[in-house]
């Protein structure tokens, strides 16, 4: 890692993943100039006075005239708009990469903008984030001994997955490749599904008439089980949609299994019930203890 | 609550709840002396050693015949044998509560157990605790600003009410009044049923064929989603059978909702994702913010 550097460094979306990369390298002394690119002038304000970014612009192509990497930090709903003025404006030696929750959708969405695979892309992804938004939330040890995992693709030049390994590596994390497809169903299931649970839960007891009492006698537990719930609507609104396929499926298999616990606690089947949750418990206390 | 005092009290199950009221009432000098009761020697011990109890015996009616106040704290599977020993050797001017989590099973069990409800029985439920189980999770601050609910009833004799009152008030714990009934409603909703949802997920993936690797890219975000899973899975159980009318309206009422959700992800609906996403966010910032 030691002489990792890189020149200029442009940051397009500065939320708390984008903010937090540039935090990182910042610190790390690995970057020497980091454009903000955004569309919310008032964050990009933000984000230079924070000192995350040295200076913002909302033009995309003035911004990567002379990058040396380009790091895609949007909602994946802005991602196509953003590839195609990407696609008229990078230089050839730069390279891109992106944070995107969705790995084929970002595949597919920078192959529809540049018309191929550019082999200077790298996709990639950070486990890593919490419930709240915008530059405030950026900072430097984010990623520390968290998981970013990258899913290169055959058209993949070594040297850009190199720089880009380098990025993520001088910001603290683990790196793991994978394959795109692998990476959305694996995301689907441990990010993307309980998310929907959390959703879906605040919501049906919002919706219920003494939701106000229900709310006031929440204990701990309901506040831990929901905290996701306070995540960005957009964004996961987006990443809903960029991962369909592979969250149906998760749902499914979660739809079917709660409709036969469901099932049990009807039926009074202690066996069933003490199985699941014994089975369960186990699981948890050895994944997560 | 100056001046409160129970001469000797008798806590039957001296778990994280039965063992913290010990602790609490201790320190806040309220009580002369402490016995408890259960089946596991080791944890009796364990308890007197750490000054949770001054005394122990596995003999209820032994430890109740000159009692002040007996509180049962043992699972709700537990009760009912509990109780059929105490309706045969409880004092008459002893005041009996407990501190389960479904208020109608146990009205019903003591009603069984004693042929009529006791004047001096009031059903109380602390809503507080933790995933951790045993004596050692026990300690005197757990109930501080946390609410504890009391379902008297009609038999429900004042002085032995307030009695209750003040042993919950000289915990640090606030208090409210609520029929049993609605008490089992709204904890199906708040509590029991993201436990349901927490030990399906943790299980519906533990299951999967690559559980393994999809934990090792579960993120904070999980870990807190789930750490309710991590529960003791006999308690949970038997919160289950004995709360199962409410816990199975509430398991459908959320079971349609995730159902219509899987519908929308599905079908790419993104005016509903959007709007449901956005509903809960807000009213999760509202009650837990």
């Amino acid at each position: 890692m030691a002489g990792f550097k890189i020149n200029k460094l442009c940051v397009i979306g500065i939320g708390s993943i984008g903010g937090s990369v540039a935090c990182a390298l910042r610190a790390a002394g690995s970057v020497k100039t980091i454009i903000g690119v955004g569309r919310n002038i008032e964050n990009l304000k933000r984000a230079k006075s924070l000192n995350v970014i040295d200076d913002y612009t909302t033009d995309i192509k003035l911004a990567v005239a002379d990058s040396d990497v380009v790091l895609i930090a949007t909602p994946l709903g802005a991602m196509q708009d953003v590839l195609t003025q990407l696609a008229s404006s990078i230089p050839d030696r730069c390279v891109l990469t992106d944070v995107g929750s969705a790995k084929q959708h970002v595949i597919d969405a920078v192959k529809n903008a540049f018309g191929e695979l550019p082999k200077n892309f790298v996709p990639g992804h950070p486990i890593a984030g919490t419930e709240k938004s915008g530059v405030e939330a950026a900072y430097a040890e984010l990623f520390k001994e968290r998981r970013v995992i990258l899913t290169p693709l055959p058209e993949t030049d070594k040297a850009a997955l190199e720089t880009v390994r380098q990025m993520w590596l001088t910001s603290g994390a683990e790196l793991v490749e994978m394959q795109a497809k692998h990476h959305d169903e694996v995301l689907a299931d441990t990010s993307h599904l309980p998310h929907m649970l959390a959703y879906a839960l605040v919501d049906t007891l919002a919706r219920m008439d003494d939701s106000r009492e229900i709310f006031e006698f929440a204990a701990g537990g309901f506040r831990d089980f929901t905290r996701i719930a306070s995540s960005d609507p957009q964004m996961w609104h987006d990443i809903c949609i960029a991962n369909r396929e592979q969250l149906a499926n998760a749902l499914h298999a979660f739809n079917a299994d709660l409709q036969r616990l469901t099932k049990a606690v009807e039926e009074g089947d202690s066996d069933f019930l003490k199985e699941t949750f014994t089975r369960a418990k186990k699981a948890r206390d050895q994944f997560c203890g």
